[in-house]
């Protein structure tokens, strides 16, 4: 049965690998950069995957958004923190932020669902 | 039968309904502030909701868009007013804005059928 | 003596003049559009020009922000009726734009000195 | 059968001609200028339209890229080049592009696939 | 002697003092939000203020990067830290963020420099 | 005596020092890959650097586009050809462009001056 996490990590992965394939060297680089900038630092992976949630809702980005929804749940923050994160993006960022707010919470539904 | 401002509505209804019962201070009261900031004021109700529709359509956010459609439309704005707001928002925005002008009209044609 | 509205004014004049004299066709297009956009049609002038205000906000442009305030200004809408658009554009726009609001703030308090 | 690049044409030229049809001075000038601003100058189309590509990719324009992908194409760009193009808008614009850059490269795929 | 933290602050206050003056409701609700949003919650300050930064920093508001830099300064983040919250920031938003960095990082010798 | 592209890259040099000694390991490869993406590829160095130049314009960061003016100019491209290039980026990206265009010329004109 379809579920909005699954189809979205399909697609990710599909395209993401495609990508690579194509072997642009600076893209390849971009994500491997993109990998170790979210791993263990002074900041820890919770604080770091807050910082790209909060990143990807300011610039309004929806598969960002969901992506980092996905770590952040994964790396065990509840959706009471989750929220939290994203009302300071939506001050910060302003009401345009709220129709990506409905969305990441309808995401976050499907990801407790998936599991 | 469908119609993309039946639909667009539905959505929003229901995940506004979940946000605002999460009961998160901070967005609750950014729901707030949206209500009281188009209300009658030195300005009118009119040029608020065309002030929104512009703001909506440089940021290049669609449901912002189709929201202020919506009140606009209800305001008794005509369809020439809408696109006068909306050419000023495509000049200073860019052509970037276009994409989003396209699917402005389409709704606006919605909102006309479902009347 | 200095002044922020004078010194904003002298600046854009000259830089505008080596513009158009620079004779690019589509930039001198470009120009001519956004006079034209900003004249009376359905929509009047005090409209037009605060969604020319409200659009510069949200996108964080000072020196349109500026030009607006002027033409806001000589049109005859008052310090309270202009901070009403503002607000607007915070809200919309998130509180990223209230360092643009001091300065516009700050630029209307020059342009009323100016007079 | 259903292919990307046709069902965006089909939706992008039936919007326009409405748009052209209902007669705003402004946009028309706006399309008019779009035009105009792309044929050959001082710097030759091939050039321009990887401007207009990167352009469209760095303000993460879905739509703005899917079209300017296709006359990129039309021009005889390869897809290596094109991805060259992509990896500045990437490297420039930030990881919140990747995003746009999977639709990219689907997209591309369906202009292959369409001749 | 003249100090960056010191003289953005003036003007800060300042405006600020003009601003709420002035006495529009949805400006003050804003800034009364503002100052809410960043206080102790699931959440701790630390990590909100973090969070403040990072937003600040992708949507290349310099003058909100400042303020973030001071609070997140006063609650004992280290320049380190700050550097891996900023290189996250710098990833997500592109080497567009980079001349925002080195003033941020000027900021950062100021306010070091005003202890 | 005082030259805007002098000032320009003092500072920049300057601050870009800072930066890489404070050795952040994201920062220092974001530089890095910077450098290798605008080299010679299957685009040569003058598309490429035209290709940062409008990336930087639309997202109007005024450092990055004085930085690639610069590297455009040492590329020997003329100031007509250039201008092609910031036409596009202002029908693209909008009037909010223009302030920037202004500064970009002005930037061009020191960097005239200076050789």
């Amino acid at each position: 049965m379809s579920n909005l996490a699954t189809e979205f990590n399909d697609y990710r992965s599909k395209m993401n690998d495609k990508l690579l394939a194509d072997n642009n060297k600076v893209i390849k680089r971009i994500f491997n950069l993109d990998t170790n900038a979210f791993t263990e630092g002074l900041l820890d992976v919770r604080t770091k995957e807050l910082l790209g949630l909060v990143a990807s809702a300011v610039l309004r980005c929806d598969d960002c958004i969901k992506y980092h929804l996905e770590t952040v749940h994964k790396n065990g923050i509840t959706k009471e923190e989750m929220m939290e994160a994203m009302s300071i993006a939506t001050l910060v960022g302003g009401t345009i932020v709220i129709p990506h707010l409905r969305r990441a919470y309808e995401f976050w539904e499907a990801l407790e669902e998936e599991n």
